[in-house]
């Protein structure tokens, strides 16, 4: 597998000496050394623990070891015998990961960086250079396992971050990292006591910030204090669809406010010990490299004041607050009797943020406040409008997973205050209140769009985004579907800030430890460029978008955009009942009789869909004689009747042909390091799994009564045909040759929209269904 | 589930006063105090983190807060209050855990201490005491959850350990741990380079043992620097029996010494530095509190000298040498070049040992040395014979999940040292001799027992010794089989040392932090009592035997013994060729063919067993009315007549009953600490799994040429009868009512004997087949 490198940024030779010597790897006298002997003092170096002669007598560069080698006071080396001694350096093992005589052929399959013959001094300290900026066995640069090692020992304490390769090193004092716990007073009122709602946050950053500021990489992150464990209490789907006209179009309204005093003088330090770690390993890891760690659940949560108000405003404005004590311009306290006031005055009021889901959502829904301090967001798996998140095109449709959940059970599941019997006392009627109301208002009977959700909806908002912006998402995302970042990178792409797109191969999951991207080192350089203004050449070095190849996991693809435009538009018709083609022209109407839900596993449900063994009408291409790539968002026009005066329809784009597809989830490898004695995480990437029949592309659901509009319920009757079009959830999805394209039609969705009880007949008219694709 | 605690000593208000007061607990003043004053005092003391009023507020004493109900500054407390607040503390929540109308029978289910009605000081004071030392919704007493939270960041730096309720309190500084290398000279050279062995040691100790000398415990473990990856080298088992005969009786050859220089004056200091952590969370556990813990992978192993040689003298000599480093009496150095000389002088020289598997069976042989200053040995899931390990009576019988391992490859696995490059060339021609040498004499054709053998068999040099002793074993470990600590047990159990075992229902799985026993804390108060003399009565406290109830996980059985002799003997018969009964008079011979391996996993195999679907004799009881015990080890009398001169027999008996039995791994609950932001364990049970229609109780293997000697081969003629006697695993089963015993006789065991091509017929003559139990 492929050790793709990104972030290496190619640098010249004297700035190349002048970062070894910052870092106390090129000695001052290496001019006055000998090739063998600056050779000797760069791989002692790479032995922090203890450098000396032994160390060298472990290596081999051929068929002696290194100690050897150098006592015969070589004046050059070869390509082989750097590669082979560096293998070694690089955390391989012999016999486990390579033999001593298939050293080129390993370095050649891991994508490692080319090292000829070494001649000169010059070239001993370029190859040293490009060497600690290699990704290792564990994917991390090997100056980050020497780190881990405690080659930064003697720079704890310092008083300025130290760059390496444009990005920042770890050489903070982890093991005297301060960790601290705040109460930011917010303008809210939520649970309608009279008083201003109080939010905890959990600061982390390192005690060389009590010396000079540092910028904050902010998460917010509604679990971060704990759940309630309400899974089972999800609301029915079993249930018939009922006539949406019946919507009455509930109304947002605003909670009450009571203003937080403004800050004063007093800066009495925080008294309160947070313990525990960030939420999120990816601001450990910045944490060791200078940037603070800052962590809020925010209204409604433990230890916190108000209520959970799923996606609405208050949760904005609880969420902004925090960013606003950050940037001085808040007022924080010790304790929730407000005892003292406190201060960030550790921090240059720059913040960056990070989190994914519910944790990436918030940080699309901060950056359109365009709040002071907000520098970038690096949002993943985000929500842009709740509405997509609970409901699509009328219709009551759950994240995968998560059948029955709605804006009301994410509250009561967030709302962590309650687990404290003493707060549960205090907030339990202003929290069933709150359910109740959510729980009219999300109008579960009709599926439609309004101002409730209206208010929900942030991408209404992007004119007012001003910080830089990257989002990060799966394309098999069937929990925060890919619509979400579609349709924000639409309008964040012409926006005048720096934005970027990652789509990797996951499901609902993050991409920080992939063995295919260094994307923690492409973090890594994107935080110290927005948060500490370093000029790195970020936007020289990395793609605006960059797509996870779905044959080949280490493969990214390097696009300007992701849209239709990146392909050419091709239109499928039905040619008979059970067959697609460009010139099919078959005029016939063809019927399936909806079942509801089947009483099996999600995983055999889907099996079956793919088989056409649901009621359904199941269409299918030849197979490709040349693989395709499939990008942006596939149209689907159906003219449909429903035997009642209600109904809903589902389309899915399917891969067909038995084949080995990508695992769902990465492989875990090896451990990484977050820094010198300060946690881990792990390597992953997807993996060839056990071959599958087929593998859904994209889908879409619609409610009939939506067919003149998405936003509004119109009467439908009984045996007359409807036309429908669906704009499928986005993709990028290369069809290998050999495999077919099916297009699915059929109504209940078991794993998202709700299971009628009664039969449902639907009769499609073929002569106006069809599909366009935009291939590459 | 219930929270048993066996180590909880019960302890009068004078020295609970005492105690309390050592740790801070108690306020100086407590004599001028209040009731509420002092209740107030010990509640704000449960939040090191911030002990300030609005933490009163989160909790409840009823159906008001605390806060509230201290305003009204009462004179007393009912037992409810007390409880309802102390859930709280003891880190239930609300809701997920309990309501707060049902805090009485919450308390009862979890087996939580009683708390009466409290009208007096000294009754406060007793419950908080009490209180401190009860077991937490993570499985950790209440005093750990708070050092966790910092409490005893103001002892750091101290110069004694601290005692609470007889067990050693995480007084130390982990954020200032001293970890270092260094390097043991052994007497042995066992690559034959002419040089002593040298073997690198790791040790972790606070920064305290600079201040005054501690005790450590030491890890003996071959997998510690890595793995020779050669699973899929293992040995072909799929090959036919051979004439025993041709047996020669191997004989174990010792390897060359080279003696090492005697300890000098010099005590330069570590050089080197150890990274990562020690290998067993237990001895992190014991670091907070006070214990270094020493590891060490010793010869063959990577950054070592020396070759493995599995089970041999010489692998107890080196790990011995590290115990003899820690007492003073053996020479260390910095580094591989044996640069300087360093001591542990930071050391008392008491040294306990800790393990499991491996780790575990090193203590069993360490123990028999007597080496001066190992006090005390902790011996998990230990091989007390190997050849208990990879042969029984005469057969290859491979360990569960190890298929074709034996000693040859065991040692492969473990020889690290191949792993680095340099040391590869220099080692590989030694190494290779070796794996020659031990493949030949371990004699996988034979499988008989022989002086190679002997030389592993450390149940033969119990008399040697001279330090405490605790087993701990699964009885479902079908890896390291129970009759390896059995027969260790009976000979363990009459000599002049203090002695324990506990018996788990794991398989090869540790039991460290079960929710049902606290043995941990068992642990704590037992090295405190064997390395720092800590009079804790320990003995009274503590039963010589403890056995997991296998039908429900959380009771304990107290016994002061485990043998045959816990039970009544009770024969049972062939009724007829199916039935098993205590007056069966069966006359019959039956017969079976047996076809070696099947192409089915292990899981199905075993199912089949079950079922009486393999090649086998089944006979099987009628149901119990009553439920028994089964204890020590069952025999079985079987005349066997084998269609060829070679045979091997399997036996097994197994209970049948459809119904749910303890899942074979713990399932893992809540996080646990090791100490002050020093990582993590996490607690973990047996729960009830899905239904099951048997399950194993216990099996045995036999070559029929051991008829005779169990020691020898003897030549046996095809089709004529012998009479074999097996004495099984042993256990301790408890059947219940409604299950029946079945009696299994078959040959090829899947998963553990060699799995002959060609066909054997083997008849059974029913007559003499004879099964006995020991019943409770």
């Amino acid at each position: 597998m492929r050790y793709n490198q990104f972030a290496y940024i190619n640098t010249a030779l004297p700035q190349a000496i002048k970062e070894l010597s910052t870092i106390n790897f090129l000695p001052d006298n290496y001019e006055e050394l000998t090739f063998s002997e600056l050779l000797k003092e760069f791989v002692l170096k790479t032995f922090p623990e203890n450098p000396v002669n032994s160390k060298l007598a472990e290596l081999a560069v051929g068929d002696v070891d290194l100690l050897t080698f150098l006592d015969q006071k070589p004046e050059k080396m070869t390509g082989l015998a750097f590669k082979t001694m560096a293998l070694n350096l690089l955390g391989y093992e012999l016999l486990n990961d390579y033999k001593l005589d298939d050293v080129t052929s390993f370095w050649k399959k891991h994508a490692l960086p080319e090292f000829t013959d070494l001649s000169t001094k010059d070239e001993l300290i370029m190859a040293f250079y490009r060497l600690l900026n290699t990704r290792a066995k564990n994917g991390q640069l090997l100056i980050d396992g020497l780190a881990a090692k405690g080659y930064f020992k003697s720079f704890f304490g310092g008083n300025s971050h130290v760059f390496f390769n444009g990005k920042s090193l770890p050489v903070f004092d982890t093991s005297r990292i301060i960790r601290e716990m705040v109460y930011v007073e917010t303008d809210l009122d939520t649970d309608g006591d009279g008083k201003s709602d109080l939010i905890q946050v959990a600061v982390y950053r390192p005690s060389e910030s009590e010396l000079f500021k540092i910028p904050a990489i902010y998460t917010a992150n509604p679990y971060f204090t704990g759940i309630v464990e309400n899974a089972k209490t999800n609301h029915n789907v079993d249930e018939d669809l009922v006539d949406a006209t019946t919507w009455t179009n509930p109304q947002y309204e605003a909670k009450a406010e009571v203003p937080a005093k403004k800050p004063s003088g007093e800066d009495f330090g925080a008294t309160e010990e947070a313990f525990g770690q960030s939420s999120y390993t990816l601001n450990e890891y910045m944490l060791a490299r200078g940037f603070a760690s800052v962590t809020a659940a925010a209204i409604g949560t433990r230890h916190s004041d108000g209520l959970r108000i799923t996606g609405a405003p208050e949760e904005t404005i609880a969420a902004k607050a925090v960013i606003e004590w950050l940037h001085g311009d808040r007022i924080a306290y010790t304790d929730r009797e407000r005892t003292h006031e406190v201060k960030a005055s550790w921090c240059t009021g720059n913040v960056g943020m990070s989190g994914r889901s519910y944790l990436g959502t918030l940080q699309i829904s901060l950056a359109t406040t365009g709040v002071p301090g907000l520098k970038t967001v690096v949002s993943e798996a985000a929500i842009s409008s709740w509405y997509d998140y609970y409901r699509e095109h009328g219709l009551v449709v759950a994240p995968e997973a998560c059948q029955g959940e709605d804006l009301d059970k994410l509250a009561e599941f967030c709302q962590s205050n309650l687990l404290d019997a003493g707060d549960y006392l205090k907030k339990k009627a202003a929290f069933e209140a709150e359910q109740k109301e959510l729980n009219e208002k999300q109008d579960r009977a009709t599926g439609q769009y309004s101002d409730f959700w209206e208010a929900r909806n942030y991408r209404h908002h992007t004119d007012g985004i001003k910080c830089s912006f990257i989002s990060v998402h799966g394309l098999n995302d069937w929990n925060v579907k890919p619509k979400n970042v579609y349709k924000l990178w639409q309008k964040i792409k012409h926006l005048p800030i720096r934005h970027h797109l990652f789509l990797h191969q996951g499901p609902h999951h993050d991409m920080n430890n992939l063995v295919s991207i260094d994307f923690t080192d492409i973090l890594n350089m994107w935080y110290c460029q927005e948060l500490l203004d370093l000029n790195n050449g970020f936007e020289k070095q990395i793609s605006p978008v960059m797509i996870q190849d779905n044959l080949q996991a280490d493969e990214w693809h390097l696009e300007d955009d992701w849209s239709n435009h990146l392909g050419s538009e091709v239109k499928y018709y039905a040619e008979d009942q059970h067959t697609l083609s460009k010139n099919g022209n078959f005029q016939e109407t063809v019927e399936f009789v909806d079942q509801g839900g089947q009483k099996i596993s999600d995983k055999d449900w889907e099996l079956k869909l793919f088989k056409a063994e649901i009621p359904s009408v199941f269409l299918k291409t030849d197979e490709f004689a040349h693989p395709i790539t499939l990008t942006g968002r596939p149209e689907i026009k159906v003219r449909v009747a429903s035997s009642k005066n209600v109904g809903q329809l589902s389309v899915a784009l399917v891969e067909l042909g038995k084949r080995q597809h990508l695992t769902p989830l990465p492989k875990k490898f090896m451990r990484q390091n977050l820094g010198y004695r300060f946690g881990y995480d792990a390597l992953q990437e997807f993996v060839n799994d056990n071959p599958t029949i087929g593998k859904l592309i994209s889908v879409a659901h619609m409610n009939l009564q939506n067919y003149q509009d998405m936003k509004k319920p119109s009467k439908i009757t009984a045996g007359e045909f409807y036309d429908l079009t669906f704009q499928l959830q986005p993709t990028y999805y290369q069809v290998p040759a050999g495999s077919q394209l099916a297009l699915v039609i059929y109504s209940t969705d078991q794993k998202m929209t709700k299971r009628p009880i009664s039969e449902t007949t639907y009769q499609i008219d073929l002569s106006a269904t069809e599909l366009t694709l935009y291939e590459k």
